[in-house]
């Protein structure tokens, strides 16, 4: 197959370099070898190779930049986002040309990401880094977490690798999604239609689901103060499911012990916006999902395990809805 | 037997009770029964307790300020600290009674709690904070923790479960230990004498050991140099294992990638001190180790099991050797 392969200009720190499909094609030998391959970074590299290419690889800030753009022989576009919320709506994707997304790509790292942030919250470490930044030193005890209640919004790669790491952990886990089918790491799974009966019950609410237009604005003020006093809420998914603005007052006035969050509205933050400085809050940079060392070697396998099932004729698994939005 | 607990008077949350005693009698009801039990929270009280008591149960404070007093039948102490060396030397001690410390009670927040300062360190978190108290949004990527170096010094109740917990995350995990036999969570267990060769290798060191004649300023200028570059520190043992300038001075010039700390020298650590405001330093005020929903019924559990094996004529489990000093 005729592949295009394009590195955003701005990001080399995520580039696909030769040696990586290389390697890549040569974990998969029977779908991986014979495909010709191009690669490129700037704007004119990317037309050229769109001029023949029928499978294209990139992110996001490559579709925005540079698509549409002429090409004919394009079958296959896999974006090395999970989310693509911001490519919403989808006009731009062209008439018979298949959407796909990197999910699984992030579960080790944002699993990782997300039992750390729990814990953290259950040892109270935004307080204590609250009051380390004021000089103070006072004695907080924090808590195992076998035992405790934990309610993850979202079981796809995210919160599906949160809800393992937190079954190991002892905790009892809830897990909230559209189709409430049964999950190996979950006491319970419900509907979203549960949310409000489950958050009184609430210690530590983990939000791991895509934006869309179901969940966008989901955790309301009213869904916040409704968590028991001393909740934690960790956010990896995105920062348009929370209102903000209430989970800093609960933040304020103490309702709730601490929050975790990977994402914001908006991004970056700006200079001197409140987030900086509520208290008893933790700003990770929107970097909580990707590990260098892996994140292009793992896409590529799933690149790759996409070709394989469209060489067989097999639906793809990582194969976009657009109506869904995930 | 005659027992008698004493509560110290300035920390209620962790004062033991009736209920308590009766609770963890009954969850060793071959033991447990039978025992005339006292409860002093008063100077008077703990003095007329020791007039007929065969076993204290108390923690380090109440030592400090109470004892020595007349105990003519006391046989037994059990105190709730697992670290005892402020309270050495122990030429307190009358002559026959056997002192016990409470290693074992710690181990599933102690373990916890290291695994969230590696998670931490190996998501940059400590650096996050300190962009955020700048108000500074900078992308930081971490990584995940398989295959990663992780050397553990001390293999007792803290190190041993934080080596457990990183053995389930995938890490390499070498441990170092005094008598350096084989650990089920280490791929490989080292004498102390093994540390300078091991150093440039580390990239999270956990210090996890007692403070002891021979682990006093363990962690030299020197050997925290030798560290390769971006590593990462905790230290849930003691502050004075550790040349603590020479760790922020690491951190200042970014050496070191970041730094958890539970243990200081001194404590509280004083304000305007440096430990508050260098970059990459994760403070936390001594609570590790303790859960005050579980940590007394867990002392009682270990009290009751060496109460056992006192009245069997084995061996008690929670000898504190005066010698070695753990």
């Amino acid at each position: 197959m005729r592949i295009h392969l394009q590195n955003p200009d701005n990001d080399p720190l995520f580039d696909f370099s030769r040696s990586m499909w290389d390697a890549a094609a040569a974990r998969a030998p029977d779908i991986g070898a014979g495909h010709d391959v191009s690669l490129g970074v700037t704007p004119a590299g990317f037309r050229a190779g769109m001029r023949d290419a029928e499978a294209l690889v990139c992110d996001a800030s490559v579709i925005k930049a540079l698509f549409p753009c002429p090409a004919p022989h394009l079958k296959l576009i896999f974006l090395t986002n999970a989310g693509l919320d911001r490519l919403a709506p989808f006009d731009w994707l062209p008439a018979g040309v298949i959407l796909m997304n990197n999910r699984g790509t992030h579960a080790a790292k944002s699993g990782e990401f997300a039992i750390m942030s729990i814990l953290m919250l259950a040892n109270r470490i935004p307080t204590m880094v609250t009051n380390q930044r004021h000089g103070v030193w006072r004695k907080l005890w924090g808590s195992v977490l076998s035992g405790r209640n934990l309610t993850v919004i979202g079981l796809g790669t995210l919160g599906g690798a949160t809800a393992k790491h937190a079954a190991l952990f002892g905790m009892r886990v809830t897990g909230i999604r559209a189709n409430p089918a049964p999950h190996p790491a979950c006491e319970t799974v419900l509907g979203i239609d549960a949310l409000d009966d489950l958050l009184p019950q609430t210690e530590f609410l983990v939000l791991a689901c895509p934006l869309t237009g179901a969940t966008r604005g989901l955790i309301t003020r009213q869904r916040l103060e409704s968590l028991p006093s001393g909740a934690g809420v960790v956010n990896i998914g995105r920062g348009e499911l929370i209102d903000q603005n209430a989970l800093c007052d609960l933040l304020d006035n103490c309702h709730l012990s601490g929050a975790v969050l990977d994402v914001f509205t908006p991004e970056p933050i700006p200079p001197r916006h409140r987030l900086w400085s509520t208290p008893n809050l933790i700003v990770s940079p929107h970097t909580s999902a990707d590990d260098p060392a892996t994140y292009n070697p793992h896409s590529l396998d799933i690149f790759l395990d996409n070709l394989r099932a469209w060489a067989e004729g097999r639906p793809l698994p990582n194969r976009f809805d657009l109506v869904r939005g995930y």
